[in-house]
């Protein structure tokens, strides 16, 4: 189609697992619709690709990042990539979690540098369950996280510090499944994201 | 992350273009959402997975779908596949449509043979754009789909010809960058879906 494009557009990608799909929200926007909406409301223009897959563990996502991202923003496009994941690979199954600690870390490693080669890149950490032992082991990564994006020289943000301490959001998951929010948890996170120097920066017309 | 899954979750991947994608919607909702919206009013429990590609001829997306589409819906879930494309096969470039007539037909029957072997599929007619000659070029394209879908016991909704009628899908089209509309043009077609029989029978409770 031939296309007049407006100022100011930008093409966004947020990959990650379910927390990043809005497992959970009623009103299918997540935090991630939630930011895009709240940034169009302030006159920008952005393409909204979600890449959110639930179950997903960063060995996977390594594996799929960049083929799905890369075919939805080509070179010609200001195209952007914002990543959170990490509660899968902590999940306990057969007796020990899905992705080792280590290799957690490796993966993440990989990923961003990857993709900081090709976009401007974000990252933050993923968000809590209503496990309280999995909660620990999602904060011991996600310190770690913040460690590598320092030395990637990536904006990270560290949400898990703050949902951690929310009613809002461990109520809804809890009276929901047991690990998703509904739309005011994902309504709180958003609000985070929205308040975040990295995000607003990437909107900053200067 | 442990899970108690509640009653009637449904996983949907809606496939295509930027008519999927719901470009131009500053909701972040686009005609998809909405429909998914709606279903959960209804006290339906939809993991929406928006898979539209702006730009995406039928040669692009016959390459891509079924890849990303069983990553989402593993088979141990209740997984379903609604499809819209053909627009951007209309385009004329260098002379020609970006894709041929014939070529699109082809298309539309191997990817949607192949996705009713694997999943419960609805095929939707792309929508009008800006242009009235590639208007007519979806028209054609969008009548022999109908066929194809017959003849394959695919359910079809024909939307290009009630939007082409529609002066808020046009007008919004027309004011934002001659292709995509805004909220409204978005919230009209998600109308026409909500009341699509194929697509109110996969909620059905009998």
């Amino acid at each position: 189609m031939s296309l007049k494009y407006p100022l100011q557009e930008v093409r966004i990608c947020f990959v990650g697992e379910s927390f990043v799909n809005g497992t959970g929200d009623p009103e299918c926007l997540g935090w991630t619709g939630r930011v895009c909406v709240n940034a169009n409301k302030k006159g920008h223009d952005i393409t909204y690709y979600n890449l959110g897959v639930r179950r997903e563990t960063s060995n996977e996502l390594r594996n799929r990042w960049l083929r799905e991202v890369s075919y939805r923003l080509p070179k010609e496009y200001d195209g952007r990539v914002v990543f959170s994941f990490g509660a899968n690979d902590t999940t306990i199954e057969n007796g020990k979690t899905r992705v080792d600690f280590e290799e957690s870390i490796v993966n993440i490693q990989q990923i961003l540098g990857e993709a900081k080669q090709l976009y401007p890149v974000l990252m933050l950490s993923t968000a809590p369950c209503g496990d309280q032992a999995q909660n620990q082991r999602i904060a011991d990564l996600s310190q770690r996280f913040a460690v590598v994006c320092q030395e990637l020289n990536i904006p990270y943000l560290d949400v898990f510090s703050k949902l951690i301490n929310s009613n809002i959001w461990l109520e809804e998951a809890k009276n929901y499944d047991g690990a998703h929010p509904r739309s005011a948890g994902y309504a709180e996170f958003a609000e985070i994201v929205d308040n975040w120097d990295a995000w607003l920066n990437w909107f900053s017309l200067t």
